[in-house]
């Protein structure tokens, strides 16, 4: 049995808030934008979106204060300033984090008791604003799922499902902004989207399709929008837009999870965190799905492991034994393992880690 | 630029109804349901759907009257016996005639002024009730489109856009009572759509995706599914499927349109006679994307003419050169023309027919 639903309207090309963003006037005259510090600034981005808003009539505040993985406190400190605004929709702009936190302000700017630990909890979550999502890295695919990853007080990061946007508006012209070191980790971060639902127990035929294509894009891409060529970026916009549709299907897998405490506890960014542990995460999947492994690996040349060397994703991580048994234990309680072929024993998730991480 | 838009939730496998088929209670307590004579009844799916309406509560009305590539009289028949009754939403069951019929008449019952030739006014189309759709073909993709394609009082098939369903439920159990002939056409329709929609100059990145999966699909199973095999036919519902969901982002090109006039004047049913033309058409789409026609041919094990020719599609079609310049004529101002890449000449319009019926 197998569903798919993947209700955003998707719109893509250069100037597309220019051409299409119009479309925006039915969900109603006042906008709440979140945003992060400075990105849609340098990108022009912010410049757009303000002058489409101007241009259709919507009055809008602008919070601008998104951390990176913002934390619930982060997510408190946008709703408490405006919940007694009356906003008609929300509008992320940016990268995974403020789209990601888009949809909780989109929840808790319309059910005003519920907390943010409340947004985990599906019985409790039951009308939001809409929500407009515009991605300027090209990775994320927040613009076309209904996740919200969010980091809680103890420092873990947590993803829960709210909605899926109503709108979402690419425009690669924003990702020619992006550093390359910034293209390397949101576009590995793509990459990871794709390889886990196309490996994930829960593919479908229509997900496996959106992967395939957008494992092919990256494959021939990534190698060069890391070196800031245009046309390579535009297609990674592509492909990470596919990928997001794909994890709407099927969520993400233990890579996900294994890769969460190296970006909370190491700093290392969350795209480049999940791939540097995949390749790994693949060699034990392989006990149960040997085929579609083999699959990823022909479709990156032969190795996956190999082709992300060659983009210099790995560095050494120093980790003591107690951080390793900390991350070994919250990952073999992850409930992304439901999704994950293999089986995953704390060994195999020790030894994933010292593989990952050279330790 | 590019959007991708495909709202509708759709559930796929065995028993899907009795699984998930409940949902359909948050539309509402009264449903119309419009299905053709006699095929629901042979292969259950009636009797599935009496099922579920019965055990939600629902109460509903069976109009079993719908036609094959249905005219504006039938829907006005169905829309005349009903406008007074008050219904909460509509469900065709069966091919894509009763799929169709179902988008025709959500309109005419919600909007009660309107005829059937104001669904061909996108101004006049405001509101419909919603619908779902449940395919017992594995051909059409209408349940996840929001095509309508009616034939007019003058033997003219016209589609027209109305809206996407809210639900679609496959369940490949119904596809297993085709003979082995309606797999055929209903399998070369598929095939059709997912060819032109990769084809058209409206293609998009995520329809190719979706495209080129329905193509290996139908390359793989086609000629088993004619041959009754069940795991083949479950496949081909998969991929006829994904390829609704191309042709709903793209539309189809002039292959559907020079099909048209075979199935209203000749008989020929609608797939085969599209699959008849496609790949004619295909030869003069050449002269503007060679590589995108070599790449279909190829995945089609190197010849989709040759392939075609050994399920058995084409048969000697009678035509007289009235006949025959009219549909050149027609042919020749088919709106398809504009999504359909190549030059398109009175001349080369006749050519392909001469070549598809051997005359």
């Amino acid at each position: 049995m197998w569903e798919f639903y993947m209700p955003t309207d998707v719109f893509f090309g250069e100037k597309i808030l220019e051409k299409k963003g119009s479309i925006i006037d039915i969900l109603g005259k006042r906008a709440l934008v979140v945003t992060g510090k400075s990105s849609s600034k340098k990108n022009g981005s912010l410049d757009d979106l303000r002058k489409l808003l101007n241009e259709t009539g919507i009055s809008y505040e602008i919070f601008d204060e998104v951390e990176e993985n913002p934390s619930f406190d982060n997510v408190m400190k946008a709703v408490e300033r405006y919940r007694n605004d009356s906003f008609d929709f929300v509008v992320g702009l940016g990268g995974g984090s403020p789209m990601d936190f888009a949809k909780a302000v989109a929840v808790l700017l319309k059910e005003k008791d519920l907390s943010v630990e409340d947004l985990y909890d599906r019985e409790k979550v039951k009308h939001w604003l809409p929500v407009v999502e515009i991605p300027t890295t090209a990775g994320t695919g927040s613009e076309v799922t209904p996740y919200s990853i969010l980091t809680d007080p103890e420092g873990n990061k947590r993803g829960c499902t709210l909605m899926f946007p109503v709108y979402a508006f690419l425009d690669p012209g924003y990702t020619y902004f992006m550093s390359d070191k910034l293209a390397l980790s949101t576009g590995v971060d793509a990459l990871s989207h794709a390889v886990e639902g196309f490996l994930s127990r829960k593919s479908t035929p229509p997900s496996d399709a959106l992967a395939i294509e957008a494992m092919k894009i990256i494959h021939r891409n990534l190698p060069k929008a890391i070196e800031g060529n245009r046309e390579a970026r535009k297609k990674m916009f592509v492909a990470s837009c596919l990928a997001g549709m794909v994890i709407a299907q099927t969520g993400t897998t233990l890579a996900h999870a294994l890769g969460y405490p190296l970006t909370v506890e190491k700093g290392i960014k969350h795209g480049k965190a999940t791939g540097m542990v995949l390749p790994f995460v693949m060699e034990v999947m392989k006990e149960e799905i040997p085929e579609k492994v083999t699959t990823v690996n022909h479709i990156f040349g032969g190795s996956l492991l190999r082709f992300l060397k060659e983009l210099g994703l790995y560095e050494k991580v120093t980790v003591s034994s107690e951080e390793l048994e900390k991350w070994v234990e919250k990952g073999s309680k992850a409930k992304h393992l439901t999704n994950t072929p293999g089986t995953f024993t704390p060994e195999k998730i020790r030894n994933i880690y010292r593989e990952a991480l050279g330790v």
